[in-house]
């Protein structure tokens, strides 16, 4: 049964989803579900999906939202490593509290600055108040100090222990919104920039190949900053 | 090994495990984090959890943050019904889809309407604005349309199919934040309004007995918007 799997490698689970499947050799078939041109709003995807929305995956007429819930979905169909979310209680639990608390913790910070910074402006023409920036960058940043001090200098190699899980792939696929909306994590940020050289080595050649979309944005609009 | 599950009985997940846990027959020792003294900034709770927050539980020294990690914890414990939390894959992956939908679909508008309604102007004796807060109203509003329209009317009697689970104890739980708020939920929406009771009953009379408090300041904020 090959799995469909519709992202938009603008989205930044559906990154995580898309390297995480072909780390795992999983076969699947993308389906791209261009979010810029709105095709998320169609009949047809709203068919998928009822919340019109990217990642989602269809395994065999069985459709799934939600990234987190696929992933957890994916393990115990046995189509992902168990090293990557491990079966054992309590280090899966561990796992499962970064996952849960990314939501509002981490995510929703660096989504919402990656929109006002570029999405909306792109969309409407209009640059973001500076206030208004200010108050998402603000917040953000100190989304950012919580998730290097409570979760990466709290004295293991990756956010759920010494070994590398699907909490670090998550993770840096999010922080490159704030990256690509041209504040860029690592440069404040110590034990961020090493967790983060090493999560993507480990996820190579997957991780640059995800992310060649994203980046092209962010050097877009570095260019069209310095015009 | 008696679990201690730290909780205060005003934060909707408190209340959700504690009523989890007393449904169960769990034997846990319930240690109360007064939130309204601050309990949670004291050194020796922070020793407890690391973002000062509750829920939290302590079993036989693991320590687990997250109400929604905490209950797939529980459950791989077998401390928890099966039917509350389901083991077959597919149902599951229903169950887990609202948990992770729920944290910015729901709970985030929901308790930010409540704090800034009701807990920043307890603390700070100052009035919120009548315009940011009906900015929050209407963005809570519209989440709870979408929960209507695409968790509790799409044809199922509960959120995740046709018996009652961890999903809806949990959206329960949530919706009495708005109501001490005074905005009660099931004067607008008729689908939640019957599903509601369902989950009361359900859950009795643990569930009651769980929002004696929040139901005191709900009926004190009322008195006091009369004088």
């Amino acid at each position: 049964m090959v799995i469909k799997l519709y992202i938009d490698l603008m989205s930044q689970p559906s990154r995580a989803l898309y390297i995480l499947l072909k780390y795992a050799k999983c076969d699947f078939e993308k389906k791209l579900v261009d979010l810029r041109q709105g095709a998320h709003y169609s009949d047809e995807f709203a068919a998928i999906n009822r919340f019109q929305k990217v990642p989602v995956i269809d395994h065999d007429g069985f459709i799934l939202t939600e990234s987190v819930a696929i992933i957890k979905y994916l393990s115990r169909e046995n189509l992902i490593p168990e090293s990557l979310y491990p079966r054992d209680s309590k280090l899966q639990a561990r796992v499962d509290e970064f996952l849960e608390w990314q939501h509002i913790g981490l995510r929703l910070h660096c989504a919402m600055f990656f929109r006002v910074k570029v999405l909306d402006p792109t969309i409407t023409g209009v640059a973001p108040n500076a206030k208004t920036l200010s108050g998402y960058e603000n917040r953000m940043i100190s989304a950012l100090e919580t998730f290097e001090n409570h979760w990466l200098q709290k004295g293991t190699k990756f956010i759920a222990g010494d070994n590398i899980t699907v909490a670090d792939l998550l993770a840096a696929c999010e922080l490159e919104q704030p990256r690509a909306a041209g504040y860029d994590p690592a440069d404040s940020f110590e034990g961020m920039s090493s967790w983060w050289k090493a999560v993507q080595e480990y996820f190579s050649p997957y991780y640059n190949e995800a992310h060649v979309i994203i980046k092209k944005v962010a050097e877009k609009n570095k260019l069209a900053a310095k015009l």
